[in-house]
Parts: C-alpha cells; sequence; structure tokens
C-alpha cells in the first residue's frame, strides 16, 4: 500500500496519512478481535480501534464484519471525522463516529472498544452502578457511568448515529476507561488495545460477579483508596493473560 | 420431484402444489434448524417453518425429528390443514397445527417456530413480562403475551393438539412477533425465517439479561417511543449475524 | 459368560442368576452412563441401574468407576441384597444398597440413578419444593420429596451406607418418580433406563428455570389436573431424545 | 540436576536443597495446574505448589507463568523464605510469599493454592459466609473466614506482597482449609496436592449452588456434627475424581 497524501484547508500539503499499519498495532487488532469474540464479549456486531502510533489523527479499525472473522487484510485507517483515508471503502460500521469523537475527545485514548457485553447490559437499564470487586476491576473506579442518548436527543434509535450523540456519549465517558449505554451496550477506552481488551473481559466477570454477590446482600466493594492505588499502579504481568488468550482465541 | 395436483370441491384443478421448496428457502431452513440448536433454544424437540414464497396456501418444515439433524431432504409440505402434500408420509410434529392456523391468521407472517427456549420458561410461569432491554429486542414491545391454554379448554395437557388450541394461540399472539406459552415454551414470526431465527436468539438472551437485571433492581425497559422507532427500522446488517451462526453450526 | 445357580436355605437348587445382560439393557446402561455424564447430572461420582428384564431379583450397576468411562465390560450384576453374582469383585460403589432396596420397595421400578446433580442440590437444602415448570416434568408432582437422613439416625455423614438409611430413603421416595437428599444429591426411578435418564436431565432443567422464575416474582406451576394428565399420557416420541442425546455422548 | 548445597550461618553445610523434585510430585503439580485452569478456578493468573516430600524446609511451585501452559520443566523450588533454590531464577511468582508463611505457620500443609475462583469473589466482598452444602465441602467448616487486608495495612493494592500481609493472611487462615481474600480471591491448603485441587474444585461448585440457594429462601448448611463427622472421614475414592480431572485436561 503507498500512502496517498492530503492538502489541508490552505492548500498545503499535510504529513501523509497512514498507508500500512505499524506490524505492532496490526497484529493486535487482529488478536483483539479474536480474543473478544471468544470470550462471548463481541458477538457478530461491536467493534475495536487502535489509534495510529504515529499519527493521533487516524486510528485503525476492521471493515464492517463479524470480529470473530477479521484478518489482518480487513483493517483499514480512518481519519477522526471517521472516513475512511482509502477512497472507495464502502464497506464501514455505521457506529465508527464512536471512535473519531472519543479520540478527539481524549488525547490518552490509544484504543476503543464498542460492545454488547452480556452481562454489562442489566447494568446499562439500572440504577445499580458497576463497581470494582477485585483489583484489577479497579479502573471502574466509584462506578461505570451509564449514557442515556436521549440527554442528546429522544427521537431515533438507541444506536450511536450522528456527531451528537458519539460528543454527548464521550462527554459521558469523561475520564473514565468504561462508559455503558442506555439500552445498548458499552464502550472501554484506554491506552493500548491490550489494556482495552483486558477491561472488556474484566468487566464483563465483574458484572457477573457483581450481580451475584447482590444476591448474597450487601457488596462490600473496593474502598476509595484501592481504586486510586490500583489505578496508579500498573498491572502485573498484563502480557500473561494477553498471550494464554490469543492462543486459545488463534490457536499455534 | 413433481408436483401433484388436487381438485377442489367443485372438482376443479387448483393450481399445482409445490413439488420442491423453492432452493433460498430450503438453504435457510435447514440452517434455521441447525443455528437454533447450536444455541440451545431448540434441543430434541421443537420446529421451525416457512411459508411457501410462490404459494401462501402451503408451508414448508422437516419431517418429525430432532432439528439439530435436519438435511435438505427431511423437508416437506404441508398444506394450512396441516396435511402433508406428499402422500404416505408418517412422520410429522402432532403439535404441527400451530403452524397452519397461524399462517392463516397472520398473511404477513412468512415463518414460524415453535420451541421451549430455556431462559423463556422462567417467563411463562410468571407475571413478570419479558420486555426489550436493548433495541434489537424492540420486537417484545410492551412485553410478549402469555397464552393460557385454559382459555381454550382445561382439560388435556400443555401441547398444542387441535386446532382449536392453535386458534387460541394464535388469538394470544396478535400482532405480536413473540407468545410465551404457560408451562410450556414459545412461538415466534417474522417476515423471513432469518427474522425469526433473529427474534429467537434475541428473546433468549434478552430474557437471561432482563432476570439478572431484575436481581439489580428496578430495570429501565426501552421506552414506547424506543420500541416504536425500532420496530419501524430494519436492523442493520442484519445478514452478518446470519452468517456468523451458520459457520458455527454448520462449519465451513 | 455362564450363569452360575444357588442353593436356596433348604438347598434345592433356584432360577439361574443371570450370567449375562440382556443386550439391550447393556446398550441402554451404558449410553446412561455416557449420557448422564456429558449433561454434567453425572460428575466422577453417581451411579445408575437396570433391573433384570428377566428376573427382577437382579440388577446392573457399572463396577465402581467414573460414569463417563463406562463401557459393557464394566456392567455386572448384584441381587437386591446388593452382593455382586459374578464372586471376587470388589470394585463395587459402597452407597448400591440404594438400588436394592428400591428396588424391593418398587416392584415397579426397571432403574434407578443416584446423582449430585448441580442444580438440585439448591432444593436439598430448602424449603422450596422442586416443582413442574412444564409437562414434561409433571412426573416431578406437587413436588419432589425431601429426605433427610436424620430421620433414620443422625450419627455418621449424609451418605447412605446402611439398609436402614437406604430403606428410609426408600420410604421417602415412596409412589414419586425423585427424591432429593438433604445435604447430598438425588435419586430418579422409573419404568425403564430411558425414562429415568429422562427425568434426570429434565429434573436438572426445571431446577435451573424455577429458580430463574422465583426471581421474577411468585412463580405459576403446572395445576394438580395438569400434572395428573401428564401423569397419566406417554410423552411423545422419547427416543428421538435419547437417540440425539447417545449420538452426542458417543459420537456415531 | 545436582542438588547444590548451603551453608548456614555458622558456616556448616547442612542437608542438600532439593536438586530434582519427586517424580510423583513433579506429576501431581502439572496435573493440578492443568485441571485447575480446565475447571476455571485458575485463569491466566494464580499459583499452586506442593511442599518437598523429604524435606519441609522446601516447596515446589511454577515459574512465573499462565497455569494452564506448565510443564514439568517450568517446576522449581523455593525455600520458606521464598528464594529460589537454583539461582539466577528471574520468574518468579510475587505473591509466592503467600506460600512460604503459610507452610510455616501450618506443619501439617502439604500444598497450596491461590487462585481468582471466580463463583468465590461474591463471598470475599459479602458478610454472607460460605458454607458447606453437602458433606463433600465439610472442609468449610462453619463457614470459610474471609481475610481482610486492612487489618495489617490499609496502604497499597489488595495483592499480598510482604512478609506481614502473608502472615495476617495465615493468621486468618488459622486451622481452616479455605480462606477468602476480601477484593481478591482465595486461598486453599491440604494435605496434598490432590486434596487441595478437589477443594478448589468443590469450593467453586459449592459456591454456585450457595447463591442458587440463597434464591430459594433460607439455607440448611449441614449440622456442627455432620461437619466434625466428615471432617474425621477420609473421602470415598478421591482418586476417580482425580484421574477423571486429569485424563479430561491432559488427554490420554
Amino acid at each position: 500500500m503507498i500512502a496517498d497524501a492530503r492538502a489541508n484547508a490552505s492548500g498545503t500539503i499535510t504529513a501523509p496519512v497512514p498507508g500500512a499499519p505499524d506490524p505492532a498495532l496490526l497484529d493486535d487488532l487482529v488478536a483483539a478481535n479474536r480474543i473478544l469474540s471468544d470470550h462471548g464479549v463481541l458477538d457478530a456486531y461491536g467493534h475495536i480501534s487502535g489509534r495510529d502510533p504515529g499519527d493521533p489523527r487516524y486510528y485503525w479499525i476492521s471493515r464492517s464484519m463479524a470480529p470473530g472473522l477479521v484478518t489482518g487484510a480487513d483493517i483499514i485507517a480512518c481519519d477522526l471525522d471517521n472516513n475512511p483515508v482509502q477512497p472507495g471503502e464502502t464497506r464501514l460500521f455505521f457506529e465508527r463516529v464512536i471512535h473519531g469523537e472519543i479520540y478527539r475527545a481524549r488525547p490518552d485514548v490509544m484504543a476503543v472498544l464498542h460492545s454488547h457485553s452480556p452481562s454489562l447490559i442489566p447494568f446499562c437499564n439500572s440504577d445499580t452502578r458497576l463497581r470494582p470487586m477485585v483489583g484489577s476491576a479497579a479502573f471502574l473506579g466509584e462506578g461505570a457511568p451509564v449514557f442515556d442518548i436521549r440527554t442528546v436527543d429522544d427521537q431515533g434509535d438507541l444506536n450511536i448515529c450522528t456527531s451528537a450523540q458519539a460528543k454527548g456519549l464521550a462527554q459521558a465517558l469523561g475520564r473514565h476507561g468504561l462508559v455503558l449505554l442506555r439500552g445498548h451496550g458499552a464502550v472501554a477506552v484506554g491506552s493500548s488495545i491490550r489494556q482495552v481488551v483486558r477491561r472488556a473481559i474484566i468487566a464483563e466477570s465483574n458484572a457477573k460477579q457483581q450481580i451475584q454477590a447482590t444476591l448474597l446482600g450487601p457488596v462490600h466493594f473496593l474502598t476509595p483508596s484501592e481504586i486510586e492505588y490500583a489505578k496508579r499502579m500498573k498491572p502485573k504481568d498484563p502480557d500473561r493473560a494477553w498471550q494464554l488468550w490469543k492462543q486459545r482465541a488463534m490457536g499455534g
């Protein structure tokens, strides 16, 4: 692939847009699609993207297809207006507007996932907040926020179709690592594709455990100081899980 | 196969009854049986049919057998009195009366499924209605109706054995996409085999999520306007899920 | 194998004891062990037996081993005192006393299963009765009885080790199709091995569904007249499920 | 491998430290890692160790890696200060301090497991105690204790990183067979690797069943005398389960 170039508003040629993804990002993005499908976080729908490591104005995402079938050849680049870099691409996720708006609102974010993770749905439609049961879920903080699309407009369906809706979602996300979407699903963000995958898998199991714990009586969640401490710390050996998940999802 | 023909009451030869199913319908009907088995919506029992696309007075359904073992050679045609078109067929679902009566009552319906989908059973025996948690479940409307066979007769068992019982069931279904049967299971209908499969799989997961959400406190379901909007809209790229499910259930 | 013979108390030679099992019974008993393991009703422990079709004073059961590994060569005969017919057999289930005492107390019973079916355990330790959610579970009647071993003796553990304990269990079973054992598991009985397997699989799924339904509010179980009707009727095409389960558990 | 030797503080050569593990221990330790992964008790994290049968001052454990991938070549020896016997080993579990401190506090303990067993987490964060539903879970006694790391220090995260924290954990464990860690997971101990594996698998299923039973109303747990009796007795044929689990996890 050859990188094409674009003129900016004043006609100056800007930096070339990405022609081919960083090999490590490509590898992680394909693996992420497969791992999340293997864990049941993604089914036929949902999508994960990674911001271009060399140019923050672009992100990489698969064509519109089932995540479990994604290969390297299916990964394309979009700009932050969610337009594909290569002209002529027609198979695009209509909800990719989520990715562009979050990358814009959160310069620290390097990966974005939109899923319908099954055990998160009950928390999307409840006043009970999703809260961390264990240290690895500390990124949920004092509780994951819930985005209600009616705060943007109460016409239309529950999908994020417009920039206004995606901006509202990004606002609800704020500085959090995960936001729930009422009647819809979730969006997880992070500083790498691997971190987002890790968060998504932990959020799903944390949700199941919180539901079970609710049955047993009042739940003792992580304390504010434990949450703060865990947020400051790096997870111990996160690649151990990544390699195991990848091997299970992709064989070899 | 050669289409045979029948005389109507006055002795006139009517249009030939279907001799061989439409290839696309046949393919979808076999895949539907396998997909629903693979998802645990169907076990050894239950059945799905598709109305003949060329002649609305006939529908196609498998012989009486486990859905997970159905092949193209097992698909037969029945008229709306639920009589097999080919004489001599003896392996018939005794509850096929459900299909004929619903096709009669609902000219818009092109496919009918009867299942004992496991997570729907709790809602069959409860005053709590099965209601949509997410946009794709909007076809559940303000709550799936529950058919109580005692409204037709309180003799016999819970199976739908007679035309009177099937007519009662069709009446309880009304304009809905899914009706629950007290102490028994569910019937889903739709404008195509693929839509019915989609509805059945979504209903099963929606039921699980609603049960979990009930544990967390009051559940916020889709609003009436969201339900109306979603009903008007076509689902985005429904074939993506169909192809993925088919590949998982049938390989290739 | 050659049938050996025994002298009764007065020295008269009685009818020969079974030397080899009826081939159909042997085939069903091996399949039952595999099917129940495949469904998670049996794990490493538990056992199913079939009464000899030709001589009601004997039953057939596997040697003491994991049910999922049983082959035809592992099936042995015991008399109703639970002594093996072939001398020298040492690998015997210590709880086989359950089988002899139930065959003695219930001449109509042709098969007995002892399991620790996971979803039945909650009902073993609860005042909430296991009751039929659907027609196929009507054999649970107005609720499965619970046997408390303390009604026999309050020494020892919860296992059924003595004839007195097994007689107490048989008394609690009464005319029922299934009895729960407090702090332990369940015993299912029936008129054939296939019926017992069917009952065990249905009881496990009924338990899950009743637990889910309890979450939704008051549960509407089968009515007394529906239970009575279903008990009088034969199940429709029960071999359809048996063949499907056998194929899944044993291949071919 | 050749056993190396060490001088004690006064310069005297002490007994050689273990150079190669006992073959039976090595075999069981590898199998334990695989079985616990296969049962979902261990995921990418957690670790199980066995005390050296010949020298109680050492224990064997895998290098820091996913338990499901452990082979015999990954098993190393540590002393009770948790230092590896072979110099130069760098891949070590940072929480291995748990093992040394428990072996020190409990001379009867021959194996230690630290896990994040999913169904135990709800009990880690609840006032509801994990209690035995069936005889095989009698080792849970009147309820598994819960260790709250804040009783040692309220700085840091929830991981057991220091000797002081591990000593506090060992104290909370006391004479029990299992201790839960608030916001974290569990530690199981026993007189052999096989017993610890058995306890971990039973604890996970017991937790699920207790949660389900709680839904049904008040739960009747094992009585104190039943618990005492079961603790005194050896389990019946425990190797039957071990062999079945091993075959499932490792094939052959």
